[in-house]
């Protein structure tokens, strides 16, 4: 999902407000972000994020340990902040603009997102951390389908996960796996595929 | 798609019939299936490699150089196999087929499958060849909308890669991305989703 994780200046390091514990936390996953973006997960260590953050050495290497430990703690705190899919009043709205937040969010320069999915291929604490994100973002996307059943679009018994799947694998699926350049009409195709087989009663019933 | 990569038992590596380098490169491709399978991206080592193969280390070194020379090679030999979709008489039979071929090659244990889609991440070489690949195999599954067409299932003017697209997305997110465990309706679900969305005109016009 979008938002897989939110693009860089987003600021999601907010859990514990004020004190220097958090400060600190701030400036370190904000530079795991900069070097993950900039360098990726190749370059990143724990000696570039201290010096970028401006932090000893010793307190990164105490607290976050190694790389695996410095991605699993950037993935939570991704999670800890308050996004929520934009409510537009339809469920083809709702669902191209999800897809329109994921592509930005892979395609930026440099994009944090992709840098993470392809970091989970490498640590497996990067690979517990973004399940357990990509988990929370379908979650909290199942209010677009419940807000759908609501308004008359879907039926009651609509599997929301489901349908968020179809909806946005297709985009995951070529920029990610496949590769392919971006194709500006996806996000809205991808969507409204999803809101006709919808429609026609694929995410309904046992199967 | 399926066969991404067939499963390691199929002898792809069938280019230049006979011939002592043919041999070698077989043994050697065979060697590197194998160690990727059961061990990984991460133990792959072209001295690894020419003992279970049985080869000169000189001679791996001298004609792939490299592990990204190694999967390069694995994968233009996988490439050149005679691998098609199954011809079911149904354009729902064909995509269920072909999601159940991508879901059993990609929770074969070991999954050379799994194992190059995550080796793409980590070699500039690999996710070269895997490129290619991707672009093959969904080349070769386009007559699976092209049969469709001809039985008057789908308008001629469907796009069939969106199509194929719709329809094999959602398993390798599941499996690939989200790493969920396996579900065993998800093949002929998607499929479903795919035929329906069809149905409704999803795949046809320019959006």
């Amino acid at each position: 999902m979008t938002s897989a994780v939110p693009p860089p200046q987003g600021g999601p390091t907010r859990r514990r407000p004020g004190g220097r514990t958090s400060r600190i936390r701030t400036q370190v996953l904000d530079a795991v972000r900069a070097e993950l973006g900039e360098r990726g997960y190749d370059e990143l260590t724990l000696d570039a994020v201290a010096a970028r953050a401006g932090v000893h050495r010793a307190t990164v290497y105490r607290r976050w340990r190694d790389v695996g430990g410095l991605l699993a703690d950037l993935l939570e705190a991704t999670g800890d902040d308050d996004w929520q899919p934009q409510d537009t009043g339809s469920l083809l709205g709702d669902l191209a603009a999800l897809n329109h937040e994921n592509q930005a969010a892979l395609t930026a320069r440099p994009s944090i997102a992709a840098a993470l999915i392809a970091a989970s291929f490498r640590s497996a604490e990067a690979a517990r951390g973004l399940d357990r994100l990509w988990e929370d973002r379908y979650a909290r996307c199942e209010v677009i389908v419940s807000r759908a059943v609501r308004r008359g679009e879907l039926p009651p018994d609509t599997d929301a996960r489901r349908l968020l799947v179809a909806a946005t694998a297709p985009l995951y699926h070529q920029l990610v796996l496949l590769r392919t350049p971006p194709d500006p009409d996806l996000p809205d195709q991808a969507a409204r595929t999803a809101v006709l087989a919808a429609s026609a009663g694929a995410f309904t019933g046992s199967r």
